[in-house]
């Protein structure tokens, strides 16, 4: 049994990560911890885990973090996580990071986006953790930027379409809808239940921090450099991510079955995406709870229509941490998500 | 058209009364305020109210008020009201306060429940505004304490079977279940979306401060001292309050039929509270947005249950406070409110 | 006070129209019909209505009916109301129909979406009834075809950007997210709750029977022949929908401030059209009940996104239905409905 | 690997059975059935599943059935599961029964409450399934009546009062609430999805199938017969059940650490039943996808209020049958619940 440690374990992917790694065959839950007024046990703040999880959740001690755990999940806020990584890694830990901080290669972009890079020597180890694109680099890799939940929906749905040159790259717009834990667990004005409920509004329109993550993935597998149009929604559910992707194909025709067709070879062999058929659109609800990412896919002349759906705590994070866990530790890559 | 105030404006139940108010047809709007950080125009602190209102809301000053109004609906949490209300009095003001402060008239209740009262004075002269009951005594007033929400279902519901003299007062029991409007609009983490959608919990069990006030009402109708058992909870809805209250008949047997009737005489000149024929019952749905309360009455051997409904921030708020202002200012009682 | 009917006053529409009605000055609900099982009164198929409105519904009945009223609203079934409107017409009554059944002016076009067109003789008659755009012709009009929800949303959010010729018009992209009425008041497995509550989904992608509408106005105010990418989305809320317009700028620059300047100076003596600040969205929230639709305007280089707003049984259906009776019947525009 | 078979696999509580048995480290779904138009895999009734379970799902064929699966867990409808139940009993298996057919011991009580039976051989075989309080006879049984959802809450939540003869049994009062998934998958007026949300209402009160399970099942406790009151009312959430309970003390004083004690006591070897401390209450997003019963209690003078959490469709369904499958077949009692 493999000892793991979540910190930030009070955040809403902190406590994904803990209900997935309760169920897994192949590991253990040896330390949580998290920015708290005072240790208590983890059960008090969620008392759902009475009776599952015994440990007390204290602020983040690096010695005892580093004693007691042998890979070690970070769901802290961005710019915090580099605060912490560096002492990890010295210590030859795995760190699968969950933040922001080290997705970005480019530390211009990130400070644009966020703030100065503090731990850019790191920065370079960072494997991407998406592992349907990147699961060799991931095997060898003791370090991983888990990727963001908006860009894991966003990647998966167009990275058929990108490696085989099919589309005109500046074309692509990207209409995005997520559930509420995506913004996280701290209350404010905006995340009030009654401004919530029974509402819908775009918000940072072409403005969220995940841009620059998805303009970086989409030109890798592009091979040249590209920008979307991105902008999110924030939908009255818990949870789930839609994204509705629109392009155009340059310079043939196209029909729709010979799009699923592509799509559904070029991820045959993936457990985690599920193509769907011709006709067929992915909701929130089907993946809700899982580690899937389904994508369903519309043509109309050289118009194509991606609708990428996951859930933002699971295949948009915590899931995909534990997908990430399992391929460096050599466990089956579905032990504990399915 | 008689100049109204609201103060507390950014809260919930105040631009419940905005909204109200904007429709009311023999009266307009000339002040808002509320505390706020920096002044706006009310719209910018409510979009939907560009093109409806176009007053800046600024920090309350009392002279300004004076001034600018002469009833003046009080929204204010409770034991800020009774620092405002003294000086309006004296300015010879209607004042409409849909705060606690002067709903308790044992001076050691309020004590108890919320803190030392700074202006016992005035509590005398407070006339509790619930018309269906005390019209009457609120046409003669200027000062009222408008009606506490859960308190409202609950008063309209008992009224005529302990007026009737019909139950067991040691028996009365009330399940109340409330929309989230009804914990105000500060954010916290029990209010959070995700804490709140699709969760369901009881809270403050014999312990919310509105039993007080039941029980000094209940008390005044049966003639004599009682104390109910009142379990508060919390729906995922925006708005709405749905009572279920369980009684004994003392002494003797009655069908379904009898009180319905009953109740059916008893409120048969009032057009807000609608009486549900034998075997009907209400839902919230059918009061969102209206003044009404409904009430349905099942009946099995000696057990009489009440089911009551109203809109929390309407009859349990800003639309029973607009109904106190008709009656004291001799407006058809249902002006702005049908 | 003229007589009003409406006739479908069962469905979503229905009962909106007639809680609008109830509060206009200016008329008076004088008949209501729907298929129905058993006449009943109107308030015990919504029982929200008792003491509101004391009518029986009962089956249409076109003599009735065009004895009871002078102004006809018909929330009937596409392919349903041109069974009804020929007989009305003749009447000379004031027909203002929500159905699609008169939208498009190319029977051809019907067919192909519905069905074969059996009043062709009418069609040409109908006045598509979009107040910011055909005042002029609706106040001579007699029959009006209201226009669909998500085309409102849509029409309105373009209208400038066309007029001005300022956009590729083959670069239209329209991502709608609709609340739940919009689909009607059948049971279905697809609107059962559990079913739609926490999910999220695309339907009809390029295939909803609202295109040819849009493609039809949106045309007309281009100059020229135009087709949209549609994609619409089924929102877990009761009402309103959301358009995100995506766009792209032929032959010059232009600045966002431009754009909201344009769009102001284009709606600056429409009542029911807020154009938002720069920087500013809008929210379903703010225009739920309400006539109003809230565009709001993002520019990025060659990019134009538009957000717009509407609640979609009102601005979307029975507001903008009685907006028109308001400008047909030379009452106030906004009677009713503000 | 024992082979199991989900007969009415369409239904929330069959799909529930699947998603649970899916995770079973020593089951296999053999065989899943339920009425159906036309057989098509499971997964293309819910496309969750793609990925997940590849069965055809068919209608009920009992040679089929009984050839497939060792062990069988009917989701059916009431009235239907005792047409079933005989044959798959004389071929020897394994059966689980969700539907209330074999749960009331009076068959004038099962013909009052739903039809005639026509099985009366095989109801007294039948073993009421409720774990914590019947072990020993389901170890033993081969045949199961799982039990109801709301008379799951309220057993549980009762059982150590009534066996510790310390409440008059006269007094008790249920006030219940359910997530609509409690009221199945068949598409009505009533659980259409406007109809539900933003609404709460009270249904069926004291006329609820599910009292006469209560009844007998309290009333086996307490040694003598008792009837409940019972208010179930709809909660526009998909899961979850909380019930509110009231009693009253007989002949003596309590505290509520007294009776918090005793629960632990009478509790302490129960892994899916969660005694809250004093003052503390259980919510229904505690329990969410879980197979636990969370008991909160309150005690004010000769009061005591039992506050019962449960998920419908685990506890109250498909988790307690597999409970029960558990403890038959010799598993781990927790085993794929925890």
């Amino acid at each position: 049994m493999v000892k793991v440690a979540v910190v930030g374990a009070t955040g809403y992917a902190g406590e994904e990560l803990i209900k997935i790694l309760l169920r897994h065959p192949d590991c253990k839950i040896s330390h949580v911890c998290a920015k708290v007024d005072k240790a208590q046990k983890f059960s008090e703040f969620f008392p759902w885990a009475v009776g599952c999880l015994d440990l007390v959740c204290d602020n983040l001690d690096i010695n005892v973090l580093k004693k007691e755990a042998d890979v070690i999940f970070l769901a802290l806020p961005h710019k915090t996580s580099m605060d912490v990584v560096p002492e990890l890694i010295k210590a030859n830990k795995i760190v699968i990071d969950l933040s922001a901080d080290y997705r970005l290669s480019d530390v211009a972009e990130y400070q644009k986006w966020y703030s100065a890079h503090k731990d850019i020597e790191n920065l370079k180890k960072a494997v991407y953790g998406l592992p349907e694109l990147y699961r060799d680099k991931i095997k060898k890799a003791k370090f991983i930027a888990n990727p963001g939940c908006y860009p894991t929906s966003v990647i998966l749905g167009l990275a058929p379409l990108l490696k085989n040159k099919l589309i005109d790259i500046s074309s692509i717009i990207i209409d995005s809808k997520s559930g509420t834990t995506g913004a996280g667990r701290n209350p404010s004005m905006g995340l009030h239940f009654c401004e919530v409920n029974e509402n819908f509004k775009a918000y940072k329109i072409n403005k969220h921090q995940h841009m620059p993550e998805m303009d970086q993935e989409l030109s890798k597998l592009a091979g040249k450099k590209l920008n979307v149009v991105f902008v999110p929604h924030l939908l009255p559910v818990n949870r789930g991510i839609l994204s509705t992707i629109y392009t155009v194909v340059e310079g043939r025709q196209v029909t729709s079955s010979q799009i699923v067709d592509m799509y559904k070879k070029f991820y045959k062999d993936e457990k985690f995406v599920r193509v769907k058929n011709d006709g067929e659109f992915p909701q929130i609800k089907d993946v809700q709870h899982m580690n899937f990412c389904d994508i369903g896919i519309s043509v109309d002349s050289n118009r194509i229509i991606i609708v990428s759906a996951i859930d933002n705590l699971v295949k948009g994070a915590a899931g995909q941490a534990v997908q990430n866990m399992n391929i460096i530790s050599g466990f089956k890559e579905t032990a504990g998500l399915l």
